[in-house]
């Protein structure tokens, strides 16, 4: 069995700076490209597909990439109208807006434009996501859950597009405090890896399953695979987690880790 | 060398049930010698001992309590004051209200009231405290720092009553999304423990240094003592966190925590 060539992923924890140096979208451009680049915003999980298009839009224009489009779907029709696939087929990099993750997946997935997306990035085209866009590129995603303390079962999780496998991503992270629900989530099947991403941090991930940290904050990876206590085959839900031990990492910009061998790296 | 003996502490991560069950007081009511309990209650750390003295005063003789005494210290000079130990020398177990962990060690560090509390602890009562009355516990106690990122050497630390060794204690932990902090501060010297309790949850820290975890939330164990990558000594302070990689051990009522041998237990 020979692994498929597989594109690069960046997964960021949403609210990337946009204003000033612009470090990671900038990352993203160059990835796709340079001044090569052309990149297809795909707004599909936000209400507002205009307005966060737009900003999208231009901000890749002036950090240097040769085109730019917008392109939105509200309805599963418009995602397998025939010749969609076509429409973005030249693109070098994609990008998903936040908003809404079952959005994106409810939206996309099994349609023309979700087979053709999966497709380029085993052709090696590179796929980024904020916010929502981070949640939906594992193979399960956290669609809601409460912050703080960490409870059994309490949180909702649902199909992703299953880009990255064998992790569950989490956005948003230190900044809403949600290391409880992932940890909530990997409990669930401890051979899932968690990856907590903070707000304007990212991971880019290279087809060897390696990831190295772009940002100003951090990406914390949760591994229960070592776990030997848990309290979660007992049949109470809501109540309080017990997970030991785990093995966690704490890696911000300079550090990565991969993770097939489970281990952080320079 | 022989170990001395030590009592026990019970150490609450703030806001326990007050209202209902109870659990937490009722516990330390029990541990006290329930109907043979003579509690001393310690309102150092509150600008209002008064109203929070006289909240636990009532509680601790609902639960059954023989005895209950409110004492507060406004200064040293009290906490001085010849005879003071006197007052409290036949108590069971002293309780410490939340307020500022600072008025705690501020006010009794060095003092007669401080050293007597030690001895009594020494000799086997059992010594509680929420909140800052938690953090107190430790060599060294977390004093400030923001919820979030883990930083690196932004949070401020200073000398708690040494209660109990080599472990940082940090409360309200889910609650106020302080696994970062807690991180940064064990990131400093990871051969200290971190112990992170939610609020409505306890430890009961056993003379052989285990402890059982009880309440309604979770116990956050995490141990750096294993990492072999973090940029700490690194010179850049306010720069992200890198550790790598530490064991966690997330834990709720039924099970417990050996701090010596650093396992979790049934």
């Amino acid at each position: 069995m020979t692994e498929r060539v597989e594109g690069k992923l960046l997964i960021i924890g949403g609210a990337e700076d946009k204003k000033n140096e612009c470090k990671i979208l900038k990352r993203f451009v160059e990835e796709s490209g340079g001044r090569e680049a052309r990149i297809t915003v795909l707004t599909a999980a936000t209400e507002y597909p205009l307005q966060v298009g737009t900003e999208y839009y231009s901000l890749f224009l002036q950090l240097g990439a040769k085109e730019v489009q917008v392109l939105d779907v509200s309805d599963r029709t418009q995602a397998n109208r025939q010749g969609i696939e076509k429409e973005f087929e030249q693109s070098t990099g994609i990008f998903f807006t936040g908003g809404d993750q079952l959005r994106i997946t409810g939206l996309l997935g099994g349609t023309l434009l979700g087979r053709k997306l999966q497709l380029l990035y085993e052709n090696g085209i590179i796929i980024a996501g904020t916010s929502a866009g981070a949640s939906v590129m594992s193979d399960t995603m956290i669609v809601g859950g409460e912050a703080g303390t960490a409870k059994k079962n309490t949180l909702s999780m649902a199909p992703g597009l299953g880009l990255l496998r064998s992790v569950v991503v989490d956005q948003h992270f230190a900044q809403r405090g949600r290391i409880g629900r992932l940890l909530s989530a990997i409990s669930q099947n401890p051979y899932v890896l968690g990856v907590g991403i903070d707000e304007d941090t990212a991971i880019l991930v290279q087809s060897d399953a390696s990831f190295s940290v772009i940002g100003s904050n951090t990406v914390t990876v949760v591994d229960a695979s070592t776990s030997t206590t848990t309290n979660v085959s007992e049949t109470t839900p809501g109540q309080s987690l017990v997970l030991s031990p785990i093995v966690m990492h704490v890696l911000s910009e300079g550090y990565g880790f991969d993770l097939k061998q489970r281990v952080s790296k320079l």
